[in-house]
C-alpha cells in the first residue's frame, strides 16, 4: 500500500464494484475518516449506483452523487447504441469499446475539489493495471502524474492519491476483500446492469474468473 | 503562443469572459476548427453562459454546455450565503472567496473526454497567470502537468493544453482582442451577474483597470 498514514479524513471513488469496496474496507480497516464520491454519468449499468448507496449506508460514510453528462463519449458504458462485447478474450490488450474517455481523470477531478473542500488529505481509488480491460487511466504512471498536477491547481498542497490494488489482480483483490469482510453480494460488476449478471461482460469475466480461481463462490451468483 | 500548428481540431473551454473570448479569436485568427465546452456549475453570474453561446454562435462553432454540481465548494461563485468582496486590493496575493475548488482541473478533464472523442489535438484556455486574482489553477507549472497527466490517461496521446495568455496582463489581453475584432460588448465578467456589471467585484476591477489604462471605453458599460 502507498504512503498510508492513519486517521487521515479522505475521499473514495466508489463505485459499488468488487475494486472500489475493497478499498472501502481496506481504508476503513486502516482508520481512515471516509466521505464517498459515487458518479451518475448516465452509465448502462446504472444499478452499481444503488450497490455504491448501500456499501456507503452499510458503513456510515457520507456521500455524494456527482452527476454528470458525457454526451460525447462513444462507449458502449453511455450509448445504448453500442454493444457491450460479450465473451471477449481478456489477454487481447486492445482497449475495448467499453472505455470511457476520461472518466478517471474526471472523477479525480471531482474528488481534489471535494477533498479540498472538506480538507481531505488523500484521495482513494481501486484502479488497478491488471485485469481492468486496459484501460489507461488505471495505470500507475497516470496516478502519479495525476497527483502531481492536482497539487499544483489547489490552494491546499499535499492531497495523496491512493490506490491499494494497483498492483494486485482481481484474484487477489477477491481474496483481500474476503478476508476484509466484504459483502459480495451486495457488489456490482456487470456491464449491464440487468437483474442479474450476464456472465459475458468482461467485468462479469474477470469477476467470475477470480472466484473461481479461489474455488469460491460469488454470492451475488447464488441470489439469482 | 506555445506550441500552435493550424488547421487541427480543438476544443476552447469558453466561459464567455474577456480572456476565453479573445483566445478563441485568437485560435480562429490562426485556423484553428473549434468546438467550445460552456460549464455551467451553478455560478453566480450565470449570465455568463449566454455570453458564451452567444460568442459561440457569432463565430459559428459547434459548443456543449456542460452541467455540474459542486455542492462542496465553499465559493462565493457556487454559494449566495458567501459575499462577493467588492473593491478588494488587487495586488494582494491571498486567494479571495470567489476560488472554487478545483475549477480548472474539472474543465480541463471534461475537455480532455472530449477532445479525445472527437478526435480534438489540442484544448485551448484562456488562463492567465497575472491578474486572476491568484488562482493555483490558472499557473503555467499547473497547466503543463495536467497536460502530461491526461495523456497518460487517454489512449490517443500527444493532446496540447494551449494556453495563449498565459503571461499576459489583463490590459495586454484587452488590447489582443481589440486588434483581433472580439465585440467585448457581448462578453460577460462580473461575478454578481446582474443586468449591470457591479464594478466592484475583482472581474469588474481587473476588466475596468485594462479598458482604463488603454484609454479605452469598454462597450459593455457603454450600454448602461
Amino acid at each position: 500500500m502507498r504512503r498510508l498514514s492513519r486517521e487521515t479524513k479522505s475521499v473514495i471513488l466508489l463505485s459499488g464494484g468488487i475494486d472500489s469496496t475493497t478499498t472501502l474496507y481496506l481504508a476503513i480497516k486502516y482508520g481512515y475518516r471516509l466521505s464517498a464520491l459515487i458518479f451518475d454519468y448516465n452509465q448502462r449499468h446504472k444499478k452499481e449506483l444503488y450497490a455504491a448507496i448501500k456499501i456507503a449506508k452499510l458503513n456510515n460514510i457520507n456521500y455524494y452523487i456527482a452527476k454528470m453528462s458525457l454526451p460525447w463519449a462513444c462507449s458502449a458504458l453511455t450509448k445504448k447504441s453500442i454493444r457491450v462485447p460479450f465473451n471477449r478474450n481478456l489477454s487481447k490488450k486492445d482497449i475495448p469499446s467499453t472505455y470511457v474517455p476520461g472518466r478517471n481523470i474526471i472523477f479525480l477531478s471531482y474528488a481534489v475539489s471535494f477533498a479540498e473542500s472538506i480538507r481531505a488529505e488523500s484521495i482513494f481509488i481501486g484502479a488497478h493495471a491488471q485485469d481492468s480491460s486496459g484501460y489507461p487511466d488505471c495505470r500507475q504512471d497516470f496516478l502519479e502524474a495525476m497527483e502531481r498536477a492536482i497539487n499544483l491547481g489547489i490552494v491546499k498542497k499535499g492531497i495523496q492519491i491512493v490506490s491499494p490494488l494497483i498492483d494486485k489482480t482481481k484474484k487477489e483483490i477477491v481474496e483481500l476483500g474476503k478476508g476484509l469482510g466484504v459483502p459480495f453480494e451486495y457488489t456490482w460488476s456487470c456491464y449491464l446492469g440487468r437483474q442479474y449478471p450476464c456472465q459475458r461482460c468482461d467485468s462479469c469475466l474477470f469477476r467470475m474468473k477470480a472466484f473461481k480461481s479461489l474455488g469460491l463462490e460469488d454470492p451475488l451468483l447464488q441470489q439469482k
